[in-house]
């Protein structure tokens, strides 16, 4: 089916944010490393990343399988990784200001250089937001910092579920006065637009091949049967007329 | 005390919106009366616009009476209202798709002058949000087709409590991660701005004595010792250094 077919009843553009529309890894280890030797601190800052986005999924599965505890946003989830990484790794000599400024690292990423264009022109004729497990002061900073023209911010954290758990998708679809098909997802990441299509969204697989590193080996291509194939997100905008 | 001295913490600005950003009676009925003539119907638009907004207030009291019926968002308030009102009113000839689009109006009103230009200003410097009793849906598509240039969308339906409910004004703060005298209410109803400040928000009341019509007798001027009392919103950019 041409995009012209399958996308027409398209209202709204829902984006994954951490690999999809902001690049956590090469922004993280830039910034910590310029901030370490300022600050005169010592890490092996690639390690922490990579560790600390490592502790990402399990996090986000121990709200769900307590929800006796509460909801916890992602900053909340970050710092008390972030505490133990530090231990682990030896990293030493960091107050609670130094572990507040990690922390709100990821608040401070850096979009791909199609990204902030890319939905400026998408802007023009679709509701653009991203749907992340970012918690809404972290997307928010991110979108000053960044230039991203979000239409409105749609979080986890609103509806208290983390993605892949249904409620994300149906309730930011709900919100936005919308039938799950009238919204897409566009991520890089295969595993969450499983998730989307399972709940009756519109798909949309965008590649970023250097998310994880030079060594990535996942999410290097499209792994189902997904609404759309992009290059990145000019080329969406290309192909949906903006 | 000085602006810059009691306004030097502030880091968000959220915006009452019906009557405060937009002028909700002019657009309706100007809407309405246009659309009627267009399509053949007949009614005091302007006694519907009237009644319709005084079923505002009652309609989101009932909602807060009633927990064990859920909540109900506005544009189900305003649908609920309208079937009754066109009734009482005699409007006759109304099918489902003119209900729809005439509760839609409330997605479509028009900025005060000053608004847009006033906000762009202010979003330099500081976060930008409605915190509204309109439901997301609404917000999101008033904002597309005004210019709006909010950062995010808080609205009552996000906390399920309607204004002056102390969820909502807590609520937005503790979502944008900051502390209640971080966040500024700017709103043109007394009433708003003195639940703000119970719940220990800075508060900025703007006059728009004609947001009821040229027979306005409420919230004329400020009824409390508000943080600022402003002109209009170029007014507070300037203020605000924006």
């Amino acid at each position: 089916m041409a995009a012209s077919e399958s996308t027409s009843s398209i209202k709204a553009l829902l984006f994954d944010v951490f690999g999809t529309v902001v690049d956590w890894r090469t922004s993280l280890i830039a910034d910590f490393t310029a901030w370490a030797n300022k600050a005169g601190k010592r890490g092996d800052w690639t390690a922490l990343v990579d560790a600390w986005r490592g502790a990402y999924v399990p996090s986000m599965d121990d709200v769900r399988k307590h929800p006796e505890r509460g909801y916890k946003n992602l900053d909340a989830l970050h710092r008390a990784s972030l505490e133990r990484l530090v231990r682990e790794l030896k990293i030493e000599g960091l107050d609670a200001d130094d572990l507040a400024y990690l922390t709100t690292g990821w608040h401070r990423l850096s979009p791909w250089p199609d990204s902030v264009e890319g939905l400026t022109r998408l802007k023009r004729k679709f509701i653009i937001s991203p749907l992340s497990n970012g918690n809404v002061a972290l997307l928010t900073n991110m979108a000053k910092a960044a230039g991203l023209p979000w239409d409105l911010i749609l979080s986890a954290e609103i509806f208290q579920h983390y993605k892949p758990d249904r409620e994300t998708y149906l309730g930011a679809a709900g919100l936005l006065g919308l039938a799950p098909e009238e919204v897409m997802l566009v991520a890089a990441h295969n595993s969450d637009l499983a998730a989307a299509q399972r709940f009756g969204l519109a798909t949309c697989f965008v590649p970023r091949p250097t998310e994880y590193g030079p060594l990535q080996s996942r999410d290097l291509a499209a792994e189902g049967d997904w609404t759309l194939v992009i290059r990145d997100l000019n080329d969406l905008a290309d192909r949906l007329g903006c």
